[in-house]
């Protein structure tokens, strides 16, 4: 096991730990001192059982454990499978003190989380994020849900978990497409919040697509960081919060109208801060150039920059459900600088179609 | 209306006011600081609307709303009637600044509760219990659930609402049984914090029984009083909270072996209760005379106090999947003298098989 980053969400009496290094699942006594009882039950899918079940098991040896398997990527993350799982849970006996582990990506700890939420009004929650997406995104912040057919996350709860073992020896084995995925969160934290890891990033991304340990761990570290800033600052997001959805309002409208199948989430976060650096350039607020390097690093990391052919009235309608609308005004995280981002519902609506329809366009000269 | 009592549940961040009086329903502006944005959706169900749905809109002159009707009973506080209310909340176009109002009794409240809490991550939530048993007990506390198959409110969130409307006119049109099973909650607060208040009862029931609307105002502040003091000192039911489960683990074991059909949640309680003060008194906790105290005040209430004829053996299975058990033993609440009360897991097996075959002759000489 190499040494461990340590990091402390600090939510006062939900506070909880980060444990960041390469080899920590199957470390014995890894997870005694969070789970409260002896029973535990792990929320997984069939690919990451087979390659990270046992030295789970291996970090768990005086607990009753019971797993479930459900499937994988969003579509499955739904009021069913919500509702199967919670029949495992009471059918085997699971009593308050139960631990339940989310152990995967977003979609694994979304649902996992908001199981843990609400069984028996809520009971001890541990995240194993094995994706970069779910390291650097849903191991911070306590957001849980369940998606419904008419939109993302509109059912769930804010759930703070015991601790996140954030295993980067996990990264290893993430399909290519998926660690780019997760990269996207990871420029959104330089863009939102850190010019100089922005920068670190233009000049690391090389070693990160490499998989350099040391430079994963911390990209991790900053991104889990700069995130606790954020949340330490606003639980419940009743305003700074919000810029972490830097081109999430964009990126949920495009993966609604494909299905949520065509786009991984962090493809669809990459187009939508894309298109959130374009109406920020067009509205006048962020320098040309800037957008132009956004995009420019996106692309770079392998990431999709141009949206698929959907048109602006569909992309309109669909941002409308979104839950960033307040009394029928889209409310959009936009950005005057690199390192720098903001709520606003004051975009000209004439600014927002014309990025709706600049297609491969966006952020151009 | 009536002069008001405002109580506030201090909770920090989360505290909020009960307003208790008669005539509250229908006063313009009642609801104004409470409703966040400009849409409200209420729960309620066809008998309630029929009375109190016309004041409650007058309360509500400046905001869109719609509401919905659920099923009358415990029966219905299903995940399945959960999600046909999320559809509702979604297809209605709700966004997060809508506010969730729950008109009715405990059911509704629970059920509007739980849909509060997960709708967008949480919503603001009010209450507008018109029965006795809402007005006491879950107008304090911020449990909200849904039931399963196979136990009581096993899904759901600690969830505090902005408000209570604690309007005892509403008593008025309550059927008397559903008067009395609200009284069983009323009595249950006597008996585990407050002896002066249970001698008080012993005084006034006549006067309860006879809908007088000081008693019933004093008796609905002090049971609120009661409930709010403990959840202040443990409001996720830690440790002291645990008190207020007195006479519920086996009133809800009764409840589950009838079918949630046979008994109301207050008659299973009043049950519940006298088993407990025969098992306190069987273990030689409690005086036997106290024990034949509470008894008597409950029969007098008109309530149940002898278990329909259910076995020991079913009785301690169904005991068994009850959220207050903890790694195998059963944790019951216990009391040593009316006025006090304390969860305990060493009750021996042996009094407490004697007491779920008393039947008749439950706390008898």
């Amino acid at each position: 096991m190499a040494a461990t980053t340590d990091l402390v969400v600090d939510l006062g009496e939900r506070s909880y730990p980060i444990r960041i290094g390469r080899g920590l699942l199957g470390c014995p006594g890894l997870l005694d001192e969070y789970v409260p009882g002896k029973q535990a039950f792990i929320v997984t899918n069939e690919a990451v059982r087979d390659r990270y079940l046992d030295p789970l098991l291996a970090s768990l040896p005086r607990v009753d454990v019971e797993y479930a398997c459900i499937g994988d990527g969003e579509a499955f993350k739904t009021l069913d499978t919500y509702a199967t799982l919670m029949d495992r849970l009471v059918t085997g006996g699971h009593n308050r003190t139960t631990a339940i582990i989310g152990l995967g990506g977003g979609v694994i700890g979304d649902i996992a989380g908001f199981i843990a939420a609400t069984y028996q009004r809520g009971v001890a929650f541990i995240q194993v994020p094995t994706t970069l997406l779910a390291l650097v995104d849903s191991s911070v912040g306590g957001k849980t849900a369940v998606n419904h057919p008419r939109g993302k996350n509109l059912i769930g709860a804010f759930y703070q978990p015991r601790c996140v073992i954030a295993d980067i020896g996990t990264l290893e084995t993430l399909p290519t497409r998926e660690l780019k995925a997760g990269l996207a969160e990871v420029i959104k934290y330089g863009v939102i919040r850190d010019a100089a890891f922005f920068d670190w990033l233009d000049d690391n991304l090389d070693r990160l697509l490499a998989l350099d340990a040391t430079a994963l761990a911390h990209a991790v570290a900053t991104s889990c960081r700069i995130k606790a800033a954020v949340v330490q600052t606003d639980e419940r997001e009743t305003g700074l919060r919000a810029i972490l959805n830097f081109g999430h309002t964009f990126g949920h409208a495009l993966e609604a109208l494909t299905g949520y199948e065509r786009l991984l989430h962090g493809e669809a976060v990459a187009i939508g801060m894309v298109m959130a650096a374009d109406l920020s350039s067009r509205w006048g607020k962020l320098p040309r150039a800037d957008a132009r390097r956004i995009r420019g690093l996106i692309a770079r990391a392998g990431l999709p920059v141009k949206p698929p052919p959907v048109s602006a009235d569909a992309m309109l309608e669909a941002m409308g459900m979104d839950k960033k609308v307040v009394d029928g005004r889209i409310r959009l995280v936009l950005t005057d600088a690199i390192g720098t981002a903001a709520l606003t519902d004051q975009a000209p609506e004439v600014a927002i179609r014309e990025t709706l329809e600049a297609g491969d366009a966006l952020c151009a000269e």
